[in-house]
C-alpha cells in the first residue's frame, strides 16, 4: 500500500531520439518521489538528526518498463516502503499513465554517518527516524 | 567473460552533492558500454537493418552499487552478454577501478520493428544480428 | 514583464560535488518552464499545426549565476517573452528564492516545419501561433 | 588558438525527441573537455591549491548552437582560453565534426576559497595557477 502518491510531468529533456523517455530517468524520478515523500514526514536523504550528519546512499535500484512515457505525459507515482531493515531501507515505485502501468522499480539506501572528511560510516538506522517512517507502513 | 571492454572518465556533472557519482547515471553509463562494444561490431541499439528500421528499447535494468566512484577516477567497464533470448537480449557490466570493484548492472532489451510513424512491434532478434552477437558469447 | 510564473523544487540528481545545483540544469529549468507555460496556452515545443508538424530548435542559450540553489530549495521562476522575430522567439528567465536572485537566462528557439524523414526547414512562425503569444507580451 | 583539443562521442542518452542532441548537453561537454585540458596540466576545477582548496564555480555560460548533433557522431572539441581576469577566467569551445561548425560557446568562472563548512569566497586565481595557465595562451 503506498505510503505517498505524488505526480511528474515529462519534460522535453527527459526524452531521447526513439521519442520517449530515456530508462535512466526513471531513476531520477525515483529518488524525487521518495524524497517529496522524505519531505512530507519531515526526513530526507541527507540530514542532521540528534547531532549527527546521516545519509542514504543507495546499494541497488532496479525499473522493469512495461510502456513508454513520452513528452508531456503527467505520470502518478506511488511510493511504497518495501522493506525496513536495521540498516538499510527499501522502496517500490509504481509508475502509471491514466491508471496504465508504465514502469515499477526499487531502490535500496543504507544509512551512513557523514564524518568532517565526508567519510562514512554504516550505521543502524536511527530508531527516532525508523518510526516515523514506520507509522506509515500500516497494511504493507 | 566480457565481450568488450572499455574506460569511463568520471566528469564534474556525474556527481551529486554527497561528493559521488548519481546512481543514476550508472545506467547511461551501461547504455553507453553497450553502444560502444554493439560499434566495434558494426552493430548499433538503432538502425537499418535488412532494410527494416529496428530498435533495442530497455525492458529492465539493475545495477548493485558496492563501493563509491568520485571525479575524475578512470572507471574500468566489462560488457558481458548474459542471456541472448529470441525477442531480448541481456547485458551484464562490471565496473571496477583499479581492480577493485565499484559496481554490477544488468540491462535487458527486447527488438522492435519501427513503424513509418514511429509505432513499435516487438520482433525476434533478425538471426542475423544473433549470428553477429553470438560469436563473442564464447564461454559464458 | 513575466507572461507565466512557476516553481521548480531542486532534486538531489540536480546538484553536483560542490553541494549546489549544476550548472547545466539551469538549462534544462529553463525548457521546463517554457514548456510550462506553451502548455498553459495550448501551445508547445513540439506540436501539429494548422496540418504541419512544426518544432523550436534551440539556436542559442546563455545563464548568468548569482547565487547557488542547494537541494530542496524552492526556486521561483518567472518567464519573459523576450523578443518575437520572424523566424525566432526569445525567453527570458528568472529564478529566485524568497526573493533572492539566483540565476537569469535567456534561451532563443527557430521555428522549423519537420518533414516525413525528419528533416527541418526553417520557416516563419505562423501568424496564429504568433498571435497566442503576443497576446501576452503586454508591457514588455 | 586551441589550448587543448579533444573528441566527444554522442551517446543515445545525449539525444531528444528530436533526434539530435539536447541542447543543455552542450554545456556538460564544455566543462568536460575544461576539466580534460585541465588535468592534462595538472590542474583541475576543484583541487587543493598551495594548502588550500579551492574550486571554480561557473558564473556564466553560452552557447550558440549552428548545426544538430546526432546520435554516434564524432565531435571534435577545440578549447581555448579567451581571458584570464585577477578572479576569473573564461574558456571558449568550438564543436565541429568532420570540419563542419556544430556549436559554440564560452563559460565563465570565478576562483573561490572552500572553507571547512563548504562556505565559499572569492579569491584572487593564485598566481601560480595562473601561470601554469597562461603559458599555454600563446597568441591568441
Amino acid at each position: 500500500m503506498p505510503v505517498y502518491r505524488t505526480q511528474r510531468r515529462i519534460e522535453f529533456g527527459d526524452t531521447d531520439m526513439a521519442g520517449i523517455v530515456h530508462f535512466a530517468n526513471f531513476f531520477r524520478f525515483m529518488e524525487s518521489a521518495e524524497c517529496e515523500f522524505l519531505r512530507s514526514r519531515g526526513l530526507s536523504v541527507k540530514l542532521d538528526w540528534e547531532g549527527e550528519a546521516i545519509g542514504f546512499p543507495r546499494v541497488s535500484a532496479t525499473c522493469d518498463y512495461v510502456s513508454p512515457a513520452r513528452f508531456e505525459d503527467l505520470l502518478d507515482v506511488a511510493v511504497c516502503i518495501d522493506r525496513i531493515g536495521t540498516k538499510s531501507v527499501t522502496y517500490a515505485f509504481e509508475f502509471t499513465r491514466a491508471g496504465a502501468i508504465i514502469a515499477r522499480g526499487k531502490v535500496t539506501s543504507c544509512c551512513v554517518r557523514i564524518g568532517a572528511t565526508q567519510a562514512i560510516v554504516g550505521i543502524a538506522i536511527p530508531a527516532s527516524y525508523v518510526a516515523r517512517l514506520q507509522s506509515d507502513v500500516s497494511s504493507a
